[in-house]
């Protein structure tokens, strides 16, 4: 290891699985950093950032009281944001490294750091920049993002809070006319943040314009004291990420001038007549950039899983493989590498996707620049089905993870339970999957319908109606499978369009027939973004610039990856005829080997994804994989533990005990 | 509802809904209870519970420390175990209702009055439970059942506490010779329990004789400090369950009586000679038993889930169906219902499943005290199975009702957060699954290869060898469904047996064979499992006693539950010929046939279950569908609501935000 870890000071069974690695750690860490370069300079920030004492719980926040939790996680951000600032590192920079882990279980400043800066660069004008940008920068105005109501969060267009034009004043006036338009989950709007981007129905002229962005200050920027006609506070306890004080607001009454409203796009002027945006899609980019965000923190969440686990899986010895041989090591167990060597493998799937959709956007912000905007419904499509997907697979292999390690898996201080909970509402934010995936099920249809009239489609679903002439490849090659998955996907919206058109002879009615079929297009969705997924991890692979051996590795962690994708879509293959129960029989002989030959290496490459021990913040995962004994100091750090006897038994046990009922 | 609530207090949406019932309610929550007067005493137990303000919390436990968390739970328990006992109701009895769930989160009691109080009743010889069943019964000693260690828990072999009898002083030596040997989950252990029945090595006249239970004294029984030799405390936080005080235990040479050994089944004689048991398998009841319990709770929890995420669908609007419509109730989605309703027929599934593994068990139980032991491993296996499905059944049945109430079904005030923690605990305990399933599997593999051979097998896996002869069933109806299930469960045994016998040829060497097939051979535990499930619901729905509509809004339920499973298992179903693609084609059809039919009957159906309001614990699921003032109101409980600037502004944000950095 770079870090010149001595190998002396981890347990005999990593030592052994270090010595049996077949490549070049330090190089696949390049990787999956971007980069030799941003390897060492992340190296280099979470040195500083670890060494630090300041980060360090004495007591465990899982033991604190929400209250206490809050402000032990406003302590360390406070810090983390002044020490980042003296050594000249900016936010943007901080996120690629992990220190971000250090505020794991959510981070009332998140929002202010990413969406609400976000939303700023794309939604205020120049001018407006140089009035707000500075002053957030420097945390004078802590922001956050406004749109959920209570009532109304997928449906944008439902927002029930107005901003109503006063032409005698020049103002807005926010209101939140009912019970649900209150706005509700804005991360660290409770008690954190004193300004706001709100979402609010523009009327003016007496005319509704649909929902508009406002900047709109919340607390007094002295006192922060919360200003006359905004009434806020937080909506309490979560299944995670519960120092985020997600907060409620709601206006009664209250103006703003007509200048915070964000007129990059839209304008209202002094007369309050009401300026239309040039292009209507121009805003997707921020959605785009947020959801490959998104995928890439999902890549990472999903590594710091998989690592806990695997280190883990080395060191558990359980259970008899030979009766009467001494238990082995619960890796050893097909079952167990099952569990993890597939979700090692998705780290790199999603990793590669999320790169592959940041070149995408690169040459459709190019061409954009150009006036062509003709590529921006593919990007729109393509960061939702791999923010679905990769929400999704990361949430679920984490939760893999954490049942793979047995009960230790549900001890907070295994890390993974954090972990968990932190991820699963990716699921949700951003777009609901079910949601976005209906959204990529449209263009699929859309497009097929297209393609099917001889009408031009975008390149990821020409596939649909123009299947590109079979390559001769080897049966059961890995270009074999991606052609399956796109006959297989290609058959499934055909069959699926079918259903549709049969379902609105019957019901006369687009929508009920859409709504009927609307599982099943959730199946294509499904389908079509696993396919590209595969295809990029393929395509990455292929062309990676490497060395043999950590391209070898990559190979078979793609194999094992398209091979498993393949086994849990089986019905889709058999269906379209592209694979037959004798070829699945084979691929599930050849991912068993793959197994096999992939476990000496599970150690070695979660290692590849260097998180530093203070940073996955586990007892089954550190680098050095004295599990016992750590688990053992961690509880000696219970309150619980601090007195023999607790005060509950004598308030409440003891008379129970002596009531002799 | 014969609590005869007023449709008048429930929101418009709900009563629209309870308006359109075809069935009765009150008859269906009798068959969910088990009889009418079950439901009535339930009842009767419920108010009497729900009524006492004692149970009620003005600061919700969720913003509570660790530390006060368990105090208040203390508090609870003890007052309803006094509450229960001065209205003569045992606590067996009270299980039959939900004022467990008051309890939410885990119970410091919950083991002594479950597994101590069962292992005392099977493992004690009667003149040792002369002397401590009344002790426990009255809560003079408090106990748990210590069995896992931090490095041992499957393998319970492998636990490494030793007790040596010492003949000198007719004692055991109880001892923690290592780490990995420290006692290490059992609930209650840390501060609540001064009792414990702890497996340890039994090693007298210098031989080991493996596991056996002690019933060990932890605490003093006056003032409960932990007594010499005895060192405890609590494991520290965990995902879920926070309350329970799950606790370590470790042991310095700790003498107790040889009269302390649990000596139903064994002995050590005073001169220290080892008597063993006369049946090996007996113990196997209690496992059974604690089984089944855990798949009748998971029906419980899952009933729960999908009541809170039904009535919310109904009262939720959002988006649009047709454009310019107002905004649907999200219950008329199709993807909706497709979360909700299979999920409503698992509730039965699992509910009739543990109901067939009773009756069974009573059976067993006869023929046993007739000297019979030969269904004894059918028994043992069936329960394994249950357990495994059921417990992940119902754990990913909760998360999807979760996620269907988007984002405010990650608040904890909606009761799904607490939910989802507290089910997904039991993959693990009582049996990890995975090793369940390669028990499972073990017994299909074992029985098939004895059918083969003409040997006689159990009546659950005689279909492996010798098909029952094909009904006349018409296509796709359920019997012709059951049948495919059998037929494609015995393929994939047989498939996975030759597997097995190839890799053994390799390998000579059964034990890597076996694991080398292991993935595939818990593919076959899981399908002959959910055969057996289906099975079960189907006979159970058929020869039901109830009313005509009763009983077919049952048979709707349980169609969807053996198409829903069809096409989950749709790869099985295709690779043994057993269903075609077009087959597949006109099931799914008559699922979303079936969805649209269930549709209007989902609010009725979870209705029938018939939970308390104070039981539920549920802003989203309360029976009047008041859903956002109850989310609102709610927060304003929060501890960090009770200021408006919060005291981590004044510390730690404002010196940020004028810093200037
Ligand atoms: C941890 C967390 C942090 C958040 N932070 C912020 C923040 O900082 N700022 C902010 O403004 N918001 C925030 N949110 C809110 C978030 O954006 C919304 O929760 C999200 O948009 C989902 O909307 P919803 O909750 O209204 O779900 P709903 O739309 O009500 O979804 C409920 C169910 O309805 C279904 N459904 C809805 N519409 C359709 C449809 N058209 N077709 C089929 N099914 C449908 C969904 O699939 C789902 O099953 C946060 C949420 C969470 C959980
Ligand atoms: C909430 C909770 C409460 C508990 N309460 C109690 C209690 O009151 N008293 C008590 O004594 N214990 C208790 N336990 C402990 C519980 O019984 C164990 O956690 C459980 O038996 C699983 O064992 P393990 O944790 O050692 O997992 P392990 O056996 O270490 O499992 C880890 C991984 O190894 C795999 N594995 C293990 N053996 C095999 C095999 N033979 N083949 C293939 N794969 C294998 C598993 O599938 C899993 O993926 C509790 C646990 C929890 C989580």
């Amino acid at each position: 290891m770079s870090e010149k870890k001595d190998l002396q000071d981890c347990v005999e069974e990593l030592r052994r699985e270090r010595a049996q690695c077949s490549f070049d750690v330090e190089e696949l860490t390049n990787i999956f950093d971007g980069g030799k370069e941003l390897t060492a300079r992340r190296r280099e920030i979470e040195r500083l950032i670890c060494s630090d004492p300041a980060f360090k719980d004495e007591v465990p926040p899982e033991y604190l009281s929400h209250e206490d939790l809050y402000t032990n996680k406003v302590r360390k951000v406070t810090h983390l944001m002044r020490k980042l600032a003296e050594h000249n590192i900016s936010l943007r920079e901080a996120t690629i490294t992990e220190v971000q882990s250090l505020l794991r279980d959510g981070n009332p400043l998140g929002v202010h750091s990413s969406m609400f800066a976000n939303a700023l660069a794309s939604l205020a004008n120049p001018k407006q920049q140089q009035q707000w940008v500075p002053l957030a920068e420097k945390n004078r105005i802590i922001g956050t993002y406004a749109q959920t109501e209570i009532g109304h969060g997928t449906f944008v267009r439902g927002l029930e809070t107005t901003a109503i034009f006063d032409p005698e004043t020049k103002e807005f006036v926010l209101h939140s006319p009912t019970i649900t338009s209150t706005k509700w989950w804005p991360g660290g709007l409770g008690k954190t943040a004193n300004a706001a981007i709100v979402m609010a129905q523009l009327y003016t002229q007496g005319k509704c314009y649909g929902p508009h962005p406002f900047f709109v200050q919340l607390r007094d920027f002295d006192t922060h004291c919360s200003l006359p006609g905004v009434i806020l506070g937080e909506i309490g306890p979560r299944l995670g990420i519960n120092s985020q004080d997600n907060g409620y607001l709601r206006f009664d009454h209250y103006r703003i001038p007509r200048t915070n409203m964000l007129m990059r796009h839209s304008q209202v002027l002094e007369d309050g007549s009401y300026v239309k945006p040039i292009h209507n899609k121009l805003s997707y980019g921020t959605m785009v950039w947020t959801r490959v965000a998104i995928v890439h923190n999902c890549s990472k969440k999903l590594a710091c899983a998989v690592t806990i686990a695997t280190r883990y899986s080395a060191v558990r010895h359980q259970s008899e493989l030979m009766p009467g041989k001494p238990e082995p090591q619960i890796l050893e167990y097909q079952t167990q590498q099952y569990k993890l060597l597939p979700h090692i493998a998705s780290v790199f799937a999603i990793l590669f996707s999320a790169s592959s959709v940041l070149r995408m956007q690169r040459i459709v912000a190019a061409s954009i620049s150009k006036g062509n905007v003709e590529l921006l419904p593919e990007l729109h499509i393509l960061s939702c089905a791999m923010k679905a997907l990769s929400s999704q697979d990361s949430t679920q292999g984490i939760e893999t993870c954490r049942l793979a390690c047995g009960g230790h898996g549900y001890i907070a201080s295994s890390g993974l339970p954090s972990l968990y909970t932190s991820t699963t509402c990716t699921i949700t934010y951003e777009g609901e999957n079910t949601v976005l995936l209906l959204q990529v099920a449209r263009y699929l249809i859309k497009s097929y319908r297209a393609g099917l009239k001889g009408l031009p489609v975008l390149p990821s679903v020409m596939y649909l109606t123009a299947p590109p002439a079979m390559h001769q490849s080897p049966p059961l090659s890995n270009q074999a499978l991606i052609e399956a998955f796109r006959i297989s996907s290609a058959n499934l919206v055909k069959e699926t369009e079918s259903r549709l058109c049969r379902q609105f002879n019957l019901e006369q009615n687009f929508y009920y027939a859409w709504n009927h079929c609307s599982v099943a297009l959730v199946h294509c969705a499904e389908l079509h973004s696993r396919y590209y997924m595969c295809e990029k991890f393929l395509s990455t692979v292929e062309s990676i610039r490497a060395s043999d051996r950590v391209r070898s590795v990559l190979q078979d962690l793609c194999r094992l990856y398209l091979i498993h994708h393949t086994t849990l879509n089986q019905g889709h293959f058999l269906r379209s005829g592209t694979l037959s129960g004798a070829d699945l029989s084979t691929l599930e002989e050849e991912m068993y080997e793959l197994l096999a030959k992939l476990r000496p290496q599970a150690v070695p490459l979660v290692d590849a994804f260097d998180f530093q021990d203070e940073l996955l913040g586990s007892t089954l995962g550190a680098w050095d994989g004295r599990v016992y004994e750590r688990l053992y100091e961690e509880a000696q750090k219970s309150p619980l533990n601090k007195t023999d006897v607790s005060k509950a038994y004598h308030k409440y046990l003891q008379p129970l005990m002596k009531s002799n009922l």
